[in-house]
């Protein structure tokens, strides 16, 4: 078996060869999630990370997980030399991360996690996010990152907003509906459900363990700021605004998305029109599941993976249809997509680093 | 305190006074809350539980938190002196509960709470479920038990059917709106999530911890048993016949329903004013309240409660609103509506039994 | 049904009578527990909630369940009219509390659920709480409140030291066979298994759903504050000092103590003897549970009632044996044996307000 | 990168000279592991699954999760043809495994996850077992593939008997320790927590959501069928007969094993030096952690990996040690040790296979 052992070694030689890459923000469940993810991936050497209030802390105490894997030490983003980096992840809070990576040296591609250029009109960002845009030039170069959607756009990037959790359980399924024509820009609900570590590691008394377990609860009900990005993107499939009602809720999970959203067909279009349509759509891509007819996914599918799957669903009200969709919301709502669009940009095959199974159960 | 010992000692006095009661169907969960509640329970005295397979089985290997309370044997139905009672409540399952019914002597107050004789149309019964109904002179007799909505017929009736979870968590928010003309009938979404007692006890390959903890998903997608239970509420409501989208979800928790439903509001109309009509409707109800402007109440406020909570809100899209609606599904419900429905047939105060606090965290 | 309002509105004037108390640190989770139990006292009136930060603010905002009770104002301690109140639960963090006590008008009734006065010798706490004690002479006046074991000291004291949720699953258990000399006080192993809600209700990052769930772990290995309140307990009952190892974990579930203590017997004993020395013992306790032969307790059968019980087991290394305890530790842990402790002060019968049923599932 | 690509070109030629394997009983949690981790291992090709009573139904029925994935149907036993398979993996429940397996050709290297060859003494399998072994020869041929302790023969063996997923967690931290005798053999006490996947995935009333979720117990006391497997090992280590007290407790979570073990060090002994003792011998180790000073593992930091974690303390009681040990019962406690031991017996680096991080949170 030398092969084999060979390859290893020559796996090993490559990823000498591979791409540097620094992640700013590592000490969140992004960042961690991003770690996570090329720590498989045979292209990239992680040679940075950055966290601002836990710098210098061994990677044991904030997160035992990653204690003995092989990684830089946690230092302030003013420590880390960008000449030695080709690309950053970038997993910064909101608001902070324009200023951040309007300082960052022209050569380096750049996939920001944060919600900060992901709203193409920056009045909107200023009326969602209470403050002006602090880099609004820098907004008008930025590429919204739904993979499937702009994977051209993506390549020629060097800066690519990667889309919020909720937008891309959303946006996946309605776009190519809206597109065609099959469905109505009118009265499009989305009741959308997700697991705990949307809301981010900080400690916060809504969040504990005790307060969470055994219960369920509606929260941002009508002003939640992944509302404007949805409808962005569903506006541009429409090609005219579209307003929609979205309810995010929280589930007494760590991870995934559930989105169940109600929608009004066009005259002379049915359910069974819209799951062709999108089969056609994502026949050949690698992340995105059309179901059977009458299964509805669960997020159990597709935890740890980069996955979205749809189930389509006529209605019992004539003219009306439902659509389930799941993802995790930690890899194709934030990390997995990240490392998606950076294999785009970098002219790697997409599923690079993102091909294990979902661990189920 | 003597004062003390002799009331707890006339207590126990009335006690003896009190009125005897047979649970058939102890050995599911809506059986065992109903002896939860009526333990509780200051003029009732249970005298039979009956369970079929589990006939004759101790207490503790059923029920181990149960197992020290002053209860008598399981036993088969055959088994029970139905003359020394004076009141049934009926936990079996859809199908075969309306033959036991139709076979218990006439002096019984009933209260049934599977699904047997909620519908008033036998042949939507048939549909539903698959088969004609056993019992369709008796199911004339039955009245709707939605207190709120029918405590007159109630106080008269002597076979009550006990309102489904999900119906119950959305008819108590709806009904008074439709009927007050404030929401159109056209277009009601209700977008609902429960907990696993929902699916009962029985032993499922697809309700064990391992295939439900920390995931998420939606059944029965536009046919679930319960769609006709809540039209027929929304139609009487609202004078004409109404149809619903509802989706029902599966939630990693163990008690609680949480139903988002999203309306469009009559013209003129606004959630202000569909605030103020639950408001009017409720002020003097025991078990339903409308939260505050902004607030949306979480299934951890009504667990081991009877109680039902209601945040209304305008959506972001003209014209719309959205109501969020808590019970915890096996206390209003189920047992604990069958409890407030028996307080109402035997003129006791509506509470009775019925005011203990949330048990939260 | 006269009889019964009457005995509602009878129920209601005495009600009037009934001890006005004062619960301060109502913030936290055995304050608000507490006001849960309270409400559901006959012979009880709330006559005053203290929380620091929180004084002023509205209960919807601190604990929605609380929201529609009849309860009054949370204030600061300072704007309590002690005179007013007969008796005091302190929910107060340890260190704070000894200070807040010492200042207490000195006909109050006092049950302190803090770790302030549990442990008899001031070294002791000195040593493991890390600062002097700051009212010793009141130390050397309380009587440590495990009802089962101290039940005539209770009645007679004005400061009871409400045990710890660990030394109680642990001591009710263990002093009895101590002291009846079937166990030896040497190799005593404790393993301890705790919900969430023990450590209590403030934000912290490890607390956090998401770090939490789905997962286990030990904690303070080898030194919990804990071990030195079991020792003093197994200490008083073998007469003779005792060492115990105790290693505490931590369980994704809100509420719950399980213990599991391994133990040599002593020549000549058995499992069987220790199993009927604990029924001998407890057989007429109200809340003390001594499962069969053969049956291990979960802590599903406890939650929300202040039962402590055990189970007993031959192990199969002969001359050894395992016990397991469980209790709620909001409830027979804190809140439930403080209101136990009350009753015994107050004169009352024991389980008044106690008998309250199981919430299962 | 047309390098990238070749490299992955490459990758998929061997995949087609990779070993073809088998695996029996895919229908459970085992099978589906190992599914799950073999399609990440580059050098194996799935080449036959089987399941007996869901023989022929689709995977999206079975397992969602692996839907989509390159698999093979699934199969009766009957209907492979095992000439053209190189290795199985057996993931059949306990009692028929030994009989499928002795029929099977003897060019096949076999992995067997059920517990049918763990223990040596066929007499010992009968008393715990309740039956006669059915193939006592193929017993004595069966290697006991605890990996770090027994690569040699591993590498050698046809037949090799997977650990349970409790041995596991207890022989890596104590086998060195009694062999090295910082350790006596006397008063061994393993206090061991497990997630529900132990279970297994048969519909079970007991192992429903709703019984599990928020509550815990202990089961099997004194008589879990690990036990003479934990001494089997023990007793190989210590060259003498070791007894152990044993209890395993069932935790609302779906992953992962935490061993509390409670030992006495021999006279001159330390935790410091059973601390390095464990270091040295776990040095180079891929997959067995030594946690530092303090350090007590989480099982949050092992789901999904191969990893076992051991933390080491000095106890309070002088002359004791209490260890703690992590691993994922589905990985390290089944699939993913059966995987090491595949790649040792095909002589392929060990962790081939086994590389990825920790699903964490």
């Amino acid at each position: 078996w030398l092969v084999v052992n060979d390859r290893l070694q020559t796996a090993n030689d490559e990823r000498l060869m591979s791409i540097p890459i620094a992640i700013l923000g590592a000490s969140g469940y992004t960042g961690a999630e991003t770690i996570r993810l090329l720590l498989g991936h045979p292209q990239v050497r992680i040679a940075a990370l950055t966290a601002d209030a836990q710098a210098g802390k061994p990677m044991l105490e904030l997160y035992p997980h990653l204690a003995f894997a092989d990684l830089p030490e946690l230092v302030r983003i003013e420590a880390v030399d960008f000449s030695a980096v080709d690309a950053v992840f970038c997993c910064l809070p909101h608001g902070t991360t324009q200023q951040v990576i309007a300082g960052l040296p022209s050569h380096l591609k750049i996939i920001d996690l944060s919600a900060d250029f992901r709203l193409a009109d920056v009045q909107s960002y200023a009326q969602w996010y209470d403050h002006a845009h602090q880099a609004p030039q820098l907004q008008r170069e930025a590429v919204y990152g739904l993979t499937e959607q702009a994977r051209r756009e993506i390549k020629e990037a060097r800066l690519v907003a990667n889309p919020g959790c909720y937008p891309t359980s959303v946006l996946l399924p309605l776009m190519p509906l809206l597109a065609s024509g099959l469905i109505l820009k009118e009265g499009i609900i989305i009741d959308a459900k997700s697991g705990t570590t949307g809301a981010g590691r900080s400690a916060r008394q809504t969040m504990i363990f005790s307060e969470i377990s055994g219960g369920l609860s509606a929260y941002g009900v009508g002003h939640h700021r992944h509302t404007p990005e949805i409808e962005q993107g569903l506006s541009r499939a429409a090609g005219e605004a579209v307003s929609v009602s979205f309810t995010p809720h929280l589930v007494p999970m760590s991870r995934g998305i559930l989105s169940t959203m109600y929608v009004t067909l066009a005259p002379g279009a049915d359910a069974l029109a819209a799951r062709e349509c999108l089969q056609d759509i994502y026949r050949h891509e690698p992340f995105v599941r059309v179901m059977p007819q009458g299964v509805a996914p669960s997020t159990h599918e597709v935890r740890g993976t980069n996955e979205c799957r749809i189930g389509i669903f006529a209605d019992r009200v004539p003219g009306r249809a439902i659509l389930v969709s799941v993802i995790d919301n930690l890899v194709k709502g934030a990390a997995g997509q990240a490392v998606q669009n950076f294999n785009v940009m970098m002219g790697f095959p997409e599923p690079l680093g993102l091909t294990a199974t979902a661990l189920f159960p």
